[in-house]
């Protein structure tokens, strides 16, 4: 028995969407637990649900069911899906969604063609109610994966630009802005440990300059700028008590520079 | 056994409100399962909460007990109601958030006067802790209707305002816009298969002029405007990967004119 | 078997924050009941949060475990810690977010040093994923409050600046403006029993004069402003179906004054 199923959109919550697509779960699958993830997904910002999904989806109990529905291609000829990532469940389009989630682990999928487990006559526009809802559904009741549709062999798939690395250091990106306003990189832990290690080091980002990576929020006094390894494992630039997007200045995409001091 | 209370209200979350109805709730059901509607009803708003609840409500499990509060005259003469509609049960201020959905359906309702329901000394500004919670708890846990208090024959009920058909085509107004910028209208489905039927017709909204009614975002290229039949069932305009409100300058109660090309 | 916990963040819910910290408690407690109370807690506004528990936290079941975690401090040198006040639980940050609740209450401490109650190698940013998760969800399936970590004696507190009661009336503040933009200060009914009694007063706020305190919004025609006894238990200011904090250009902090008129 699969009985959780968490929900990722951005559908915001002044609107019926969300409520739709609860109620058709619960119609189906009257002891499911509900988790809400998010529903304040920028609108139709895939890679920013998909970075929600990388960063905790797959911490969740074996075989927990997500409804993921940022879909900016509803009604065009993009696939709905349901796939097996490791012990977990997904449902949604196959619209690089998956794409953070899937780079880096085996998968299986299908395409969401049995009727007999969507709702009568899915609307064109609003496949969250009408294809997903009831595939999560029916999963969480243990409906085999295979049993809801078509094997696919590849999805739809982006990546983040990546990071450069050479002799004079590492150069990155912004590649999303948290509530708090730190700015999260491209550059991964590991990158950081390889190239820079224990040497001195320069930061560059927006204006202004850093002159190492310390631990925490508190290696800085307040108000400081201070670069960190994040909890997603890659390099952040935050402010102590601060917001860094309004204080430096630095949107998302902007470049950041890791320069080794010889 | 009705097991699942949903919560829809205009209290958004940085407040103690929503929390102090939850609390209360489990306080007298504790195994009731608690699902989030919506808490972001624009405030005050009866028309925008009745429009969720008229999209998703009936879609629940029966049984499901519903607790609304979009209460702009808390503490005024306004009665607190319950209501069985169909196979589902409701709760909340009697100021016409049922409209919509008790428009074209039989219903029974009563004031809640009966004290053993509600919280002791019940407050003059908060009645979704004192008035709504409990008795929303109370039927979850099988009280009957009747049991809340006096039977009330009729409800205050508000409607949009409707859409005029002649022989030259349909006039509307965008009586919702949601999240996406996806502009809703008063005009039915039905009416159009009626009045428009095959004929041909062109779509005045805003600053432009539509040349068909299409069947989904997909139909157009991206950016292009698109007239459809949304998941609500009404005469929708969007734009392909487009926020409609924004690039057509429309807002609500705006008008729309479907007028036939003879 | 304490099988609730309550989420108090102020992550919003655009991030993976709020995801994780629920798939790390699931994880570790798969049967408990996990209720959003809120996400949307002002950034790093510890008395914001501090509020909304005071108003809400202790009508939940005997036996809820609360998470909270409005945590400007993370990753320097404040505590991570639990408590148990009456019959609820409580972890999260020892930085004043529960001075309202502890003002008046008994309580029990601990600070969260036992490893194997927190996920392994926590991160010195995400105390909610790596720390308070995982003790609130041991918490919840019955693991003692001493066996999480040290006792501790004090916590940090903060206060609310208390209002000044003299023979000519109350001099108050706003601590608190709701999301319908009602004022909430900082003058409890207690005191204006005590002070003002049946005498009459003038109160002034913004920019307005008002001649009495009223029940509730349905004592002035929609529109005015009235002074009243909110559900939290202080001197509050609205206006009748309107906003005032708009309407009367008023802010956090602002000043009140009730003056005795002999």
């Amino acid at each position: 028995m699969r009985n959780v199923i968490t929900l990722t959109t951005d559908f915001g919550l002044k609107d019926y969407y969300v409520s739709a697509m609860k109620a058709v779960m619960l119609g189906i699958a009257p002891e499911v637990r509900l988790i809400d993830v998010s529903h304040d997904i920028p609108s139709q910002d895939i890679m920013a649900g998909s970075w929600v999904l990388k960063n905790s989806a797959m911490l969740f109990p074996s075989k927990t069911v997500h409804a993921v529905v940022v879909d900016p291609g509803v009604g065009t000829e993009r696939h709905p899906i349901a796939l097996k990532v490791e012990d977990q469940f997904f449902v949604g389009p196959d619209n690089g969604i998956f794409s953070l989630l899937t780079a880096s682990r085996e998968y299986t999928a299908v395409r969401l063609t049995r009727e007999q487990y969507l709702r009568d006559s899915p609307s064109s526009t609003f496949h969250g109610r009408d294809i997903f809802a009831p595939a999560a559904a029916h999963l969480s009741r243990g409906v085999p994966l295979e049993e809801l549709g078509e094997p696919l062999d590849e999805l739809v798939s982006y990546r983040w630009m990546q990071p450069i690395a050479d002799k004079d250091g590492v150069q990155g990106a912004v590649i999303h802005i948290d509530k708090f306003g730190n700015l999260v990189t491209n550059i991964p832990e590991d990158l950081i440990h390889e190239v820079i290690g224990n040497q001195k080091v320069k930061i560059y980002v927006g204006n202004v300059i850093l002159n190492d990576i310390s631990t925490t929020f508190g290696d800085v006094t307040e108000g400081e700028p201070v670069a960190y390894i994040g909890s997603a494992g890659m390099l952040e630039v935050g402010i102590n008590k601060g917001n860094a997007e309004e204080m430096l200045g630095v949107q998302k995409g902007a470049q950041i520079s890791l320069v080794l001091q010889k």
